[in-house]
């Protein structure tokens, strides 16, 4: 079985090792030589061009994705031979642009906050006037990791994205609790299973730590899982679906971002789950039937590493880092430093959150800039 | 940090997730094209070849191996360019010659059955006369997987052997209740680590199941450990060590067999340990610290899929055995079957171990020829 991946980031990377545990054989096309993915790149080529992504899909059985960007008229061309896409070009319409997003989690009846599609400055500050005099704008494209997303309070505050065209989405500030995550896969003959409902820290728009389950949730789970699995269903999403939620106010969910593919808020499962999401993302695009999502310990902290200006690698820190963590798990992603960036992640599980979380911090930060 | 691994087999393909994780580099010599660890396969050439060798070692930071099978004039040629080689030459040529083995086992005072170098039917007949009649005759080099291993009766039992050259070994039947394994790490600055005792089942010289930890040990484990971290002291064996045991009939312990590098009665520690043996080997070979060796559940089985007679490949099966049991983990090392070849195994965990072995077994029954 030939698993092809679109993208050679490090979800592409981490599905690998699954991979190689099953016997299925994965390739890459990368966008560049030296991807974090390189050592299952069959091909190093422009993921925009159909000539080039089409040469690449006609030797696996199975096209999916290590992000969201390829180009519909790209996935129409290979849905034109017969090959198998998954996520297929329907659901990934929803996962590429925010407004679309926004537009079916409605059609739905999803819980997301208020929104608009915002043409001009004057259709922004009437939103602005509607909703406190603050809200979130955010590029209905290309943005990730807090970028093409920007709190605004006055109506000239997105100018220069209007001005590179296009509409924009407007959304209300929610009062929120905090964020949490709902992690499902769905196969496409439809059999849905959900990880554990996690709790996300973001730092400065990026993912900064996990602790799976969420704690003290109550009856969150249970609505969250309901919630993406009905939202998987709904879009006919096939594979990994992420869906970042606010936990409001008032005690209730709202939708914030989806992704279709693994995601950062599913990292613990590699160490803390059954079957980790790269695996079940595999399992999914080809069918076959999903691993058991249960956690293997009460408690999983996940925290990424960001790197530090001066270029340092994870793997120079090691000596420090294991000789003093020797349970925690580490990860890199072979990626060069650059400030902010996430280069890796650490993993720790056990018994009791408290130290579960000290140890994960404990590790961490011998690779901090 | 650069790893290369001499030889593809099933246990560098399994080092492979692990250097992902950790963001090594690790590069495998291969014996051909389309071998078990072909994804990570930067050159295919014969090991037995000094130039080949030297070609591929010399663009890594340490040497390591698949198998115990590199010759040492070989090995001495890396040596001699100061490349890194671990294990060390001089404690791998304990590992590729049994009568070695047994020799410096004997002089460390380890227990040993009653062994005897034979170089004659008449010397094998003296043998025999003196141990009731019956003894296991063993070629020095080559054997593996009950290959090159012989019970005889008579004194003309191993005349094949005689007459392709050398002395033999032969031993004493050992009156065992169990076969036991402790797998140990040591790094060449020190550091040890053993995971716990496991109890292994063999079918035709060959491991079948491996139960972790063993049951109804008592103080076996202790002395186990104990035992095998004065073998890799002794021997200056850096990597992953394992010794097959035999528990006796009086409850004492007997070394079997040495292997230095990770070994199938260690494959449990994939899914069972905090910190697996293919991470464990590639630590200790880098000189890092070794990762906690504790079990992450009560309870592991380890069952090896053999391959059957009609070419058929574990992937074939999975749509069965993935849907009857989504919490087994299955490892498919991608040979293609021969009648009795190890192509894959698999493993369950969990907190009661008749469950989890019927859970292994039926999981390992879809994938039997």
């Amino acid at each position: 079985m030939r698993v092809g991946v679109i993208g050679g980031g490090q979800l592409a990377r981490m599905m690998v090792p699954p991979a190689i545990a099953l016997g299925l054989d994965i390739r890459v096309l990368a966008e560049v030589e030296g991807s974090s993915a390189a050592i299952a790149a069959s091909a190093v080529g422009d993921y925009t061009d159909a000539a080039t992504v089409l040469a690449f899909a006609r030797e696996v059985d199975v096209v999916t994705f290590d992000h969201e960007h390829v180009p519909q008229d790209v996935l129409a061309a290979l849905v034109a031979e017969g090959i198998a896409v998954h996520p297929k070009p329907e659901a990934l319409a929803v996962a590429q642009d925010k407004l679309v997003m926004r537009r079916r989690l409605t059609r739905i009846g999803a819980p997301v906050p208020d929104w608009a599609e915002v043409g001009s400055a004057a259709e922004l500050g009437a939103f602005l006037e509607d909703y406190g005099g603050r809200a979130v704008v955010k590029t209905p494209r290309g943005g990730y990791d807090g970028k093409g997303v920007r709190v605004v309070e006055t109506a000239d505050g997105a100018d220069d994205w209007f001005a590179a065209g296009g509409p924009l989405l407007v959304e209300e500030l929610v009062d929120f609790r905090r964020e949490v995550s709902q992690v499902v896969a769905r196969r496409p003959s439809g059999e849905v299973r959900a990880w554990p409902l996690v709790e996300t820290v973001q730092k400065d728009g990026v993912c900064s730590e996990v602790f799976a389950p969420a704690p003290d949730a109550g009856e969150l789970p249970a609505a969250a899982a309901a919630l993406a699995v009905r939202i998987a269903e709904e879009l006919d999403v096939t594979g990994v679906l992420a869906v970042e939620l606010f936990e409001t106010a008032d005690g209730g969910l709202s939708v914030n971002e989806l992704a279709m593919r693994p995601h950062n808020t599913g990292h613990w499962t590699i160490d803390g789950a059954v079957t980790s999401q790269f695996e079940q993302h595999l399992r999914a695009v080809l069918d076959l039937p999903l691993g058991d999502t249960s956690p293997t310990a009460p408690w999983s902290v996940m925290i990424n590493v960001l790197g530090g200006p001066e270029g340092q690698t994870m793997p120079e820190r090691y000596p420090v880092a294991m000789a003093d963590r020797p349970e925690v798990k580490l990860h890199s992603y072979a990626k060069s430093s650059r400030p902010g960036r996430k280069v890796g992640h650490v993993t720790a599980i056990g018994e009791e959150l408290d130290d579960v979380l000290a140890r994960a911090r404990a590790a961490a930060a011998f690779f901090e800039g």
